[in-house]
């Protein structure tokens, strides 16, 4: 990838001397600031703005690695041919007209990679802004110098966006306004080979990029990229579009619908300990904010503690609930620190959190008010982050921040600021805090949702793990996997599902197979009452919704009773089960679904049957440990269910463990199973018991 | 309240000629805007910047209606009690030191609301900053005159704001930053005697006031501010500050400790029809936008459908994401707006929704491309409301919006701004579209938000009913009020509560009451099992938690054997009861509260016994109606599990309305009674049944 960046040579094809063109942009923007050799080619024009040009990219001289192509969809084909025989490494293709326009524009892409990949040449775009390395000032895009000329910014970012347009204009947006500065920026567009799994390896090893931000709507690599990030040792920062798009596969299991379009990237982006936003300058608040590398504490099983310093009692409540509604706490003050902050306030104020510091400031100015409130917050040990509300205006528009702050000492926690004020003063004190290395924020909700976005991830790596070595599976296990081979693709139904359970030694609910009331009886009086009886036809799986189950049958004279009724459908059931009616606490669901794009993951919710309602679920990528099992359940929503709730068994996690351990082993071994359904899995007397089930073999 | 607003003429006590002090500024704001007599008040000086200053408020000429009192908290009793004497009818405290400070500061703050009272005099703060009205350039208030003397921007929007010094630094940061225009604003601070409650009655009925936009608290008097509200003919928004402060009181009842601090007050704005907000600029941006005075249509039943103007399918796709978070929907294009931007774009561009301008933009320029496409998404009749994208930057920094937009035509449907761009473009663009009424945000979270916010509220006026006359009670509740009346403060277990209930003409499950277990059985044979088996103790609520409830009861020996396991407790229940253990599809739970500053309320919820887990519920101030019912229904995140889910019968709305009523009248006829719980309030086919409750009486 390094010849996209720093290449040894660029050839411009489609270059042209028509200002306001991107032809001409491109070209104007290589000689404002790359430092190789520069190829216009074009065979109109024996130069452009001063050096030579050339009638096709076959007799541009070397050095020569990159190429970028500007010319319209039909002729690159040809184009590329040529690059390909002229030895270029990478072509970044800036036309559009390709796959976003329809099957013609993507038979044409298509060809494209063919011609790049029998020529060894790697391909970036087509439909794309291309990139911008900052500190070089190397623009590999179309975009006006106008745009960019007085404003790049250097910075520790790097950001990956798919998508054109946007990518310069919110780049333009972020840079003017002096929001962030970048290391490279790049625009990734159809991503028809580069794509954001590239870009993310390159970043990982990129001395100039301390923190990688991405804006992008798929993962085709999505477990590659996962693994990637997993292992990482810088932040990174996703921001996926589409995720209320529907997934295009029709739901046939439970897991598969719960499993969305976002779900399970979310559960594997969490698994992979990449930090996520919703929102385009989100994004970058979270960024800019990781790049000043503050030492992160994680208090142990405890939400973080963050202090507030405020000059607005108001503010400072409101502060206190967006703290809340976003998982943090208010710390509470060690004594050494309330009585640093009694000694700067009147002997009448009381020091609480959130710290009004107003009376201090009235008391003693702004510098030691500052120095010594935020001196004592970080130095205490029960502090984990900052926020400091500052007002720009009154008789102080234009506050030294710089010299405000110099006294300040103590460890590098997070410090955050909520900043109003009159507009005069807003501006340079943005800015010289930005400088000094304190993120600043116009809005309370924001201020608080990047400090917890700063405590999101444990700055660790993630626990994506490659599929483990299948253990030589059991006999049994080798006969249903050989016996799924000749059925794919086949939707098992609840006994024969409970068949693969039962084989990986998970518990199910005992059943008998009957064709008639007698049957029925006799099963029922072995297990004992109250017994559940369930209609069994081939592949029928949503049993409830057909009127083929039916619980709570307490005597032989209920059971006959169901038995006749359900016998008398219009489509009489192939066979009968009787089961035992289990008494559970709590309904669970587990499953796994194989994803084309991320590979196997295990799903697990609460509320079984009921599961969609609140769609209360977290999904892993397979294959998971008990470790991961705890972190899936301390992300559930009603995880108090399952920890001992109003005199209910605790679930033991050792054996709900095992569940999700299993099943994901499963996935890797047989790759005929393309999902599992266990729901409900029930839970009685804290172990789980599967009560249903289903398997789709593809 | 008209004499605080518009005084015929204004004592200053405490006016002192030093530059820099509130006593200053408070005489120098009103020389700069106010048009009546001015005397300032000071026994040190004859006269303060030209105004002859009076030794005391007595000495002061007619005609004068308010004072500001500014002078130190202590000297405060002794000139209220001249304002009182010198026939002033209202006073506005802008010093600190009162209840703020601690009990003594109460203390003081309650002698001088003693002493207006006495003298009928009504008072403002104390501890406030104040009023000002925007248009008269009245500012009655000791903010310095260089923070508002260049930014004072006239405008519909009232604000109200219980807090001190934030109310002056916000209101500079919105004016001079040109955010929002202001009719009036005032800060009401300690709001010992003038409260949130009459300033909205009086704005209620402001001409100058278009929109109430208002930060609190606390709701002193919530009933009758709700009462107000719900009568509305303006738009209201508030933001409520201490959110996640926990209630004080201990909470008995799983009602009341699902009120908390919040969900009550919320449930109560909304059955107001109070827009809500959660942030300071959020507050802002609604009431802005509700001051456009847009068209608003509510489509029946659906949600609202919004069209999206984008120049990039990235933006357009987060942009969805947002509105689908928000409980907003993409409209479907009518074939008649599909066929006019087909017109606009290129062949190959399909019209989709987002609509992608981008190509028309590059064919047409941006005065047909705003002016065709936004026309034609106006006129759709399936849509909604817009939101249109922009970006100020590159050949087209300042885009002449209001040439631009002049052409568009079609009903003032609500059109929003997500506007990014290079810097020296965006302010421009931002105040040329603000002045054109269309209000514009810088990020598409806020976008879609404030979109939201907008449909909200169907602008109907809201539902809070004063309590209705109580019908003359049947003669077994007069009796059980009786006993009621003698036996208070006292809680009443399940078959005390059931009583009631009963006597409501609500259903509860049977039970019998029983000693020994030869009764427990013969009762279990009359009901037929299974059953459940329930120790009574006297007062005792909880009884889960205390190995008090056997369920799964399903023969004589399993009952004979749970009797004397419940029996050889530590302590013994008093008696047992028997109940037939009901089949249920679904536990909710029904109560009602007392809350002291907004009267009897009602809950309804989902979970049950387990309510406590997702915190699905939803509060009404009583009494309600079945309409009102309905509306609480609509309002839970778990309402498909109502509605028929999977195969279960739908709940009987008559029946469950039903009960929300009843109890919201008993709430209004019985004063005793401080918190009623019907928990879990089982589905059984559909309809509800109380299987276990609790009243405590206060």
């Amino acid at each position: 990838m390094k010849f996209f960046f720093e290449p040894r040579g660029v050839a411009v094809i489609g270059a042209t001397p028509k200002p306001n063109t991107g032809g001409f942009s491109l070209l104007t923007n290589l000689t404002l600031g790359y430092d190789g050799p520069i190829y216009p080619v074009n065979p109109r024009y024996p130069e452009i703005i001063g050096l030579t040009c050339y009638p096709s990219v076959s007799e541009v001289p070397d050095p020569v690695e990159l190429a970028i192509v500007f010319v319209p969809a039909p002729g690159v084909p040809q184009v590329l041919e040529e690059c390909a025989a002229r030895g270029i490494k990478g072509a970044i293709i800036e036309s559009g007209g390709f796959a976003e326009v329809g099957p013609e524009g993507r038979a044409l892409q298509d060809r494209c990679l063919e011609i790049a990949r029998r020529g060894g040449m790697r391909l970036w775009g087509p439909n794309c802004m291309g990139l911008i390395d900052i500190r070089k000032r190397y623009v590999f895009s179309f975009i006006t110098s106008d745009a960019w000329q007085d404003i790049l910014n250097p910075g520790g970012v790097s950001l990956i966006v798919q998508s054109g347009l946007l990518a310069g204009g919110f780049m333009t947006t972020l840079m003017s306004h002096k929001t962030l500065g970048l290391a490279k920026a790049c625009s990734i567009g159809n991503k028809g080979d580069v794509d954001e799994t590239d870009l993310l390896e390159y970043f990982l090893e990129d001395d100039a990029t301390r923190v990688i931000a991405l804006y992008v709507e798929s993962f085709p690599r999505g477990r590659r990229f996962m693994e990637l990030a997993a292992r990482r040792k810088k932040p990174i920062v996703v921001l996926k579009g589409g995720k209320s798009a529907s997934g295009a596969r029709a739901a046939a299991s439970h897991t598969a619908s719960l499993a969305g379009n976002y779900e399970l990237i979310r559960g594997a982006l969490d698994q992979a300990g990449v930090y996520q936003a919703d929102d385009f300058f989100e994004l970058i608040d979270l960024a800019r904010s990781l790049e000043q590398n503050f030492e992160m504490h994680h208090p142990p099983d405890e939400k973080p503690r963050i202090a507030v310093f405020t000059y607005s009692g108001a503010a400072g409540i409101v502060t206190a609930d967006h703290l809340a509604e976003r998982g943090l706490t208010l710390a509470d003050l060690s004594s050494e620190t309330r009585q640093r902050l009694e000694k700067l306030s009147p002997p009448w104020m009381p020091v609480n959190n959130p710290v009004d510091f107003w009376p201090a400031m009235e008391k003693h100015g702004p510098e030691i008010t500052y120095r010594e409130g935020l001196s004592a917050l970080l130095n205490d040990p029960g502090v984990d982050g900052i926020i400091v509300h500052l007002f720009a205006g009154f008789g102080v528009w234009f506050l030294d921040m710089k010299k405000i702050l110099a006294g300040v000492t103590g460890p590098k926690k997070p410090v955050l600021f909520w900043l109003i004020g009159h507009e005069q003063g807003f501006h340079p004190t943005r800015l010289a805090l930005e400088e000094l290395g304190f993120p600043v924020f116009t809005e309370i909700s924001r201020t608080a949702r990047v400090m917890a976005g700063l405590f999101s991830e444990k700055g660790l790596a993630g626990t994506v793990q490659p599929a483990a070595d299948p253990v030589p599976p059991s006999a049994i296990l080798k006969d249903l996997s050989r016996q799924a081979e000749d059925r794919r693709p086949a939707t098992l139904d609840e006994t024969e599902s409970k068949k693969w359970l039962q084989a990986l030694g998970l518990p199910v609910v005992p059943e008998k197979e009957v064709t008639d009331p007698e049957g029925a009886l006799a099963a029922a009086a072995a297990f004992g009452y109250p017994v559940v009886l369930k209609g069994r036809k081939p592949g029928q799986i949503h049993k409830t919704e057909a009127g083929l189950v039916k619980v709570h049958i307490y005597t032989p004279e209920q059971l006959k009773a169901v038995f006749l009724e359900m016998a008398g459908l219009n489509s009489r059931p192939a066979s009968f089960l009787v089961q035992p009616q289990l008494q559970g606490d709590l309904e669970l669901i587990v499953g796994m679904v194989r994803d084309p794009q991320f590979g196997p993951a295990v799903l697990l919710g609460l509320g079984g049957t009921r599961a969609e309602v609140y769609r209360d679920v977290v999904f892993r990528l397979a294959p998971v440990d008990r470790e991961e099992v705890k972190r899936m359940i301390s992300k559930l929503k009603g995880r108090a269910l399952l920890e001992g709730f109003r005199g209910m068994a605790p679930v033991d996690l050792d054996l709900l463990a095992e569940w999700l351990i299993r099943l994901g082993e499963l996935a890797g071994r047989v790759e005929a199973i393309q999902e599992i359904d266990v729901n409900p899995l029930l839970i009685v007397k804290g172990e789980p018991v599967a009560v249903d089930a289903s398997i789709i073999l593809r």
